[in-house]
């Protein structure tokens, strides 16, 4: 990293600024990098098709050597997401919490990765030691068990992240450890990564532990059955629903594939604990009366092939809504997806069913601190430089005026984008220049092979549908031999348009005989024509202007 | 309809019941047919390229010798919207509020269809009579001047319909009625049809007057310059606008072409009344000091060819955000605009301007009355049968319990479909039987040509992409003449997957081969070897499932 000198440490994200996805940060000092996350971002809907997009690696594959570790802050997607990824890349050790590990396992074996992988579970009084530096960690809390900040110690200062957190005093696994993060301040920090996710939230976020009474009150109150949907990551929650169940004596049916699996990773790690005959089978669900049953389920965003979007619009093969059913949501809907929600909600309501949202009733908190949470973990760690990460481009600027009224200087915060490298002296600290970053799009097992040019045509497809002119030519005399053609998809239904159609094809015709005589030997110039005839026509009696692909298929007849 | 007595009044909707959009009522005794509204829907996400969608006037069209008239409620696109549409298939009499008439007017004249159009401005004294029926008004107020609640009056009693409304009783126009709704309750009304849309929000709305005191404020504190978002269509807001304008001495410059065509229609029409001097060119605001120019314009729900959407991308030709520049939506956004919104905030944050959003403080209000004022509209109008509309299942459901608080036995109020016929008598209602109902798509000048099907492909193309087989065969000797050919679009990038498209095209090559030898002469048949073929190697190829086309050219040597 040339524009970084020697003395100094540089940090900078692959992802996860302004943005809320691809969390990937990375601290270097001279030839030692430490990778903190690997995350994915979910697309949003113009980037269709697209599965999962990932940061650009090509820094980090040309450094591959430099690369100490990859230390994991929690086990949420759009933290871990990335790791299959990467360690095709380039097979750096892992650290993370014992749930991340776990998630990581789960993952790695998926993608055939998990053999050569090298995993480390970290405790939270570990020091993992390099050349010229170490990494610690302290405990923080976040809406899944066994979230860490972390602590990278280099030569001109230490440079701390948080991970996603909330400060809950009333946690249901392990409160956070301010003390720890108190001494960590007191030694001195020279910048603060810090999550912007709630910085225009004002205040603090509700208790985990106060969700639980509502849970439980809910459980209580219901007389049918309960279908209760949240996140499957969120442990502490699935426990809480164990609890609620356990005291009032209903038994709990498990659908959805994610939900089965943290429940039996929750189960395996200690997070969840249940009587045997807590969960139940499928089948046994109708065998019970129905205020002894409570169906825990994925689909709390609406997410079309879930379990509960399934249940809503009656294709589930095992659970149909009867009157008396209550629905809980027990999550509040991302933006991009409110909509896919609603419809859930409404198709819920027209099978006879009862529905609580959590923006009724509070059965549902979020996982990151709002603005008060934000200024205690400022005033704890006392950061002389200030970064905020992790969220939009109006939150980290919310954030950095939350740092200001904590007594961090304007000049001191970096708003910064993905790419952009913050280098640090043990007092000064500027942007010094950029590594290559950009978004990297994953469909089926391409990574990166899809572009701008395959998402523009996607889009016009989308909206406009295709019309395909074919025509046979012989070249060497000039003739038509076969077509033209006309084929449409997503354009209007062809059964229904055949005037359309063959008046388009006998203009078509008519137009391909003078050109024709104009005895071109050029692909290009005839396709032009194609193209340039048929598209005024059709936008004239459409107002629509498909794509149009012209196709010639050169016809030797001696063949 | 046989399925209604002769001294039965039915009500039933083509539109507005479940939904929010398309509005289209109806009344009928006997011959007569009183149409109420004929709006618009705006499609979701899953309509691709579909422009708008209009329910089905099959049963209009077949009894358009008894529609009598179509009496709008306000000048909303959800209510009036499908106007043009409409009287491309009947001709009927159109009466409206002056300010509905006017936008009508602007609609029908677009379409070519102003000079054959009945246009009928009424006033809240009018009554429209009828050989059997007759329709007489009361004023409400809502997000839109000149709104009219409308009374059918039919043999077996009186059919109330709210339109939109809320009680404003500080409001920036004429207030409500509320003397007419208490004489129309008193007189008795068989059936109250009334607007859900905010069943959910519990208490009052704000009174517009109170949003105009809180953009003067803004406008007073605020040094630089204001860029001003909301709904062209809110004529009152606009006026408040003006004044808060006039009031700190700032000049108005207005962007985006609905924005313009109101403050022209508004100024016509007296709704909006400023000296001469108050709007100015869009040249000239770069002569004004920067705490005396206000831009008022398109774009609050974040729409993407509007003028503030492209302010804030950089891509409008006049104006550039300069720091100090100050945002303000005055909206709140629909579910399915709040990704775009978002993205147009983070796009004005990052290029410096500061952003003021209705959530953050009181600058917008919705023109549907809360719970409040539902009940309050149940109380005066003091409903026999009631039939909550416009709004999705589950604001139609709390309206019934609304309903219910107020005295309207559940069995007496009606959860409609759109189609579903209520018979009424004059001591009795049941739901009698259903008429055509459902959504026609409207894209670009096709009206109902796009159905599931072209939807279907729309999807798959916009997800997965599209692969075209060509190849040209001689049928007579079972030759293959030219190809296969294999082009694709949205599903890989050509030039970069060379060798995927070369091993594709000679698996196929070979096939093709096998089949020929076969002598088949079914198209189809080899239609299906080639996808069947395909299909499978492309998705262990990439994991994706793109359309693919097999398109066969028969050739006549002797051509």
């Amino acid at each position: 990293m040339k524009f970084v000198k020697n003395h100094q440490t540089a940090v900078f994200a692959l992802g996860g600024l302004g943005e809320i996805g691809k969390n990937t940060y990375a601290v270097q000092f001279q030839d030692e990098i430490i990778l903190i996350d690997a995350g994915i971002k979910f697309p949003e809907d113009e980037l269709l098709g697209i599965d999962y997009v990932i940061p650009d690696y090509t820094y980090l594959i040309k450094n591959a050597d430099k690369v100490k570790g990859l230390f994991i802050t929690h086990g949420h997607e759009d933290h871990i997401g990335g790791v299959p990824y990467l360690l095709r890349e380039i097979n750096v050790p892992i650290y993370a919490g014992k749930l991340a590990i776990g998630l990581i396992r789960n993952k790695l074996e998926e993608h055939g990765l998990l053999r050569q992988a090298k995993l480390n579970v970290i405790n939270e009084d570990d020091v993992i030691k390099f050349q010229k530096t170490s990494v610690t960690f302290f405990r923080t809390t976040h809406s899944i068990p066994d979230s860490y900040g972390i602590v990278v110690k280099t030569p001109p200062g230490n440079i701390v992240h948080t991970g996603d957190f909330k400060f809950d005093f009333t946690p249901v696994g392990h409160p956070a450890n301010l003390t720890k993060m108190a001494e960590i301040g007191k030694e001195g920090v020279l910048c603060l990564l810090s999550d912007s996710t709630n910085s225009e939230v004002p205040n603090f976020t509700m208790s985990e532990r106060q969700v639980g009474a509502n849970i439980t009150d809910i459980f209580r109150k219901v007389k049918g059955r309960i279908i209760f949907a949240t996140f499957a990551s969120n442990i502490h929650r699935l426990q809480q629903v164990v609890e609620a169940a356990i005291s009032t004596g209903r038994k709990i049916a498990v659908f959805g594939r994610s939900m089965e699996a943290s429940i039996t990773i929750g189960q395996e790690l200690g997070y969840i604990r249940a009587p045997k005959d807590t969960f139940i089978e499928h089948q046994k669900i109708n065998r019970l009366p129905e205020d002894k049953v409570a169906i825990l389920c994925t689909g709390s965003q609406g997410e079309p092939m879930a379990a509960l979007s399934r249940i809503a619009n009656g294709t589930h093969r095992q659970i149909q809504i009867i009157p008396g059913d209550t629905v809980v949501f027990s999550s509040s809907p991302i933006p991009g997806n409110a909509v896919s929600v609603n419809k859930t909600v409404n198709q819920l309501f027209r099978a006879g069913a009862d529905v609580i949202q959590s923006n009724i009733t509070d059965i549902h908190t979020s996982g990151h601190g709002g603005q008060e949470e934000q200024k205690l973990m400022l005033r704890l760690i006392k950061p002389k430089f200030f970064m905020p990460i992790h969220g939009e481009y109006r939150m980290l600027k919310r954030h950095v005026e939350l740092a200001y009224d904590c007594g961090v200087p304007l000049d001191h915060s970096f708003i910064m984008d993905n790419g952009d490298v913050l280098a640090l002296d043990a007092d000064e600290a500027h942007i010094a220049g950029k590594i290559p970053s950009g978004s990297v799009f994953i469909d089926g097992s391409g990574v990166g092979d899809i572009g701008n040019i395959v998402l523009r045509d996607r889009k016009i497809l989308s909206e406009e549908g295709l019309v395909i002119v074919v025509v046979s030519i012989n070249m060497k005399n000039h003739k038509v031999l076969a077509g033209p053609d006309i084929i449409s998809r997503g354009f209007v239904y062809m059964r229904e348009s055949g005037d359309l159609i063959s008046d388009a094809q006998s203009l078509l015709s008519k137009h391909l005989d003078t050109v024709m005589e104009r005895k071109t030997t050029q692909w290009t110039e005839i396709k032009n024509e194609i193209t340039e005839t048929l598209a005024p026509f059709l936008y004239e009696k459409t107002r629509r202007k498909p794509m149009i692909l012209p196709i010639i298929m050169e016809v030797s007849e001696d063949k």
